[in-house]
């Protein structure tokens, strides 16, 4: 944004610097470059990182930045979706060097046009409006990997989801019903356990109450195969407690800080994996899609803002009441 | 032991209560039962289970017992070795509820005769004496396991073996450096470290210094593929620290007890693999004696006492003097 000899200028956001508001303004296009596309925006959706970006709680910060990593959008005829995850490189089991996330240190989706690696642009699924197309990319390509690439399951195995609410969660959840498992939930939120049991989870818990590990242990006494977890923290301990033999723990996020008091006893006897995963490499997402696609996936839309009304987004987002993606209308329908 | 109606005796350890000194003593052999072998012990070898076993720091003990878990043996006229880990199950990522290791409950190979399942039973290494071919089984097959089948080495990584001096750690050295792995080891001996590095090691820290985490991430600047530990406890975090990009870590003990201060960042952005690993099944044992037999690897044996000497051998173990596998002598040489 620094040129000035861009000659078309767009409408978008910009989170201008650290702790500052979300302003709408005008902006020059970003001119296309060798490898990137140039997209037309409909629709974009937030992620925390979005918001962990304006409060300048992010690494490799720069401002002014346009945020946003998820989008359906327009290239030419097409109507497309992306992987917000770009420059992976060539190792499936860890993103390379050059690796970065849409919109840090690239600007983001929060704007008429962004520019893709043309690699990262997918068909948006048929089955999905501009809304719900935008909302599928980062939560969807990082449950896809946390569980299916990292933990594989089988079907009929136990998983248990906890924090269900977020995108990665509730992507986790739909997921696994997909995959033939039976889905357990925890939520800080009543509200928020009967939702998920109202889309197919077999049971869940308050993980705000004490003992909430007892409960579950009632409801599934021997424990669970797959847990997916992005908390981390002093709860992670108990994960582990809850993990059957063989059991399989994918870590996608630290929001609880560091984990301590794991037993472990519990780890090695049990033969229990513990896999840290991070967003998808195109492998990843390319299966995701398909499972969308197949199983005609629809992400739960928790509220739809005009693009001008960002910071109203931001805040529901901050709030923690949202239930699902948050999504931004810049010109779709 | 409690039947009194058997017709053969023979001399044997037993452990005869909680803290109570090994006692070399005659007992009833006890009869060839359905699915088992009666296999006449040559030599026996000293786990740290067995020191446990004595201190009464193990899950479901018994006395008396007879102790051990290793043994070069004669099963009529072949030389065997046997997988001390009995009735895994069908299940290669875990083992079954029928579980058991040699040597509690059942009793073990401290004596003159032992009773153990056919499935168990291998030929011994041609390459090993019998103080040696007693030396591989319980520490080989857990080394191989955590480090092999779990950890799945490619050429070329870069391994950490901490606490080099224990049978499962000097285990990993050699199968890492049979697999072409850069080894690299920690122990609190300067001693034993000499001895690792002769052996084959790249370098080694003192891990009973302050900051050897840094000495070590000095040594080796961009950390380490995998991770063979048997430790746990408070270093465990540094160890997730050391852990390269898709580095995998692989816990099979847990002396130091809990694990704490992990940062969960570490874990998900670098996309590490823990992998928990106890003992290992029929495969594993296979794999790994495989690969004694094709890289004529050779146990490292710190020292060789007459079975009637057993105290003395628990007294070496308990020192942690000992720099490899203690060995008691029954009938070979």
């Amino acid at each position: 944004m620094e040129a000035l000899f861009y000659f078309y200028r767009m409408k978008a956001i910009i989170l201008p610097e650290k702790n500052a508001r979300p302003s709408y303004v005008e902006v020059p296009e970003a001119p296309k470059s060798e490898g990137m596309e140039v997209l037309t925006v409909m629709a974009c959706a937030l992620n925390h990182r979005d918001l962990w970006i304006m409060k300048g709680q992010y690494a490799g910060l720069k401002y002014p930045i346009i945020p946003g990593s998820d989008a359906c959008a327009a290239l030419g005829s097409k109507r497309v979706v992306l992987n917000p995850g770009l420059f992976w490189g060539a190792d499936e089991c860890v993103q390379g060097k050059h690796f970065q996330i849409l919109g840090l240190p690239l600007d983001g989706t929060f704007a008429e046009k962004v520019n893709v690696p043309a690699e990262n642009i997918y068909p948006a699924p048929k089955h999905l409006d501009d809304m719900e197309a935008a909302a599928i990319g980062l939560a969807g390509v990082t449950a896809y990997r946390a569980l299916v690439s990292r933990c594989k399951p089988v079907p009929g195995e136990r998983l248990l989801v906890t924090g269900v609410g977020g995108g990665v969660a509730l992507f986790a959840l739909q997921i696994g019903l997909a995959c033939g498992l039976e889905v357990h939930v925890t939520s800080s939120r009543p509200e928020k356990l009967a939702k998920a049991i109202a889309m197919g989870a077999a049971g869940g818990v308050l993980y705000s109450t004490p003992e909430w590990e007892t409960k579950l242990k009632e409801q599934c006494c021997d424990g669970f195969d797959i847990i997916v977890d992005g908390y981390a923290g002093a709860s992670f301990a108990k994960l582990v407690q809850l993990a059957r033999p063989g059991g399989r723990i994918a870590v996608y996020g630290g929001t609880g800080g560091k984990m301590s008091d794991i037993v472990p006893q519990q780890i090695f006897w049990k033969q229990v994996s513990i896999f840290g995963s991070t967003m998808g490499s195109q492998t990843d997402f390319a299966g995701f899609l398909a499972l969308v696609n197949e199983k005609k996936l629809k992400p739960v839309v928790d509220s739809v803002y005009d693009l001008h009304n960002a910071e109203a987004a931001f805040q529901r987002m901050e709030s923690q009441d949202q239930f699902g993606k948050i999504v931004l209308r810049v010109s779709g329908k």
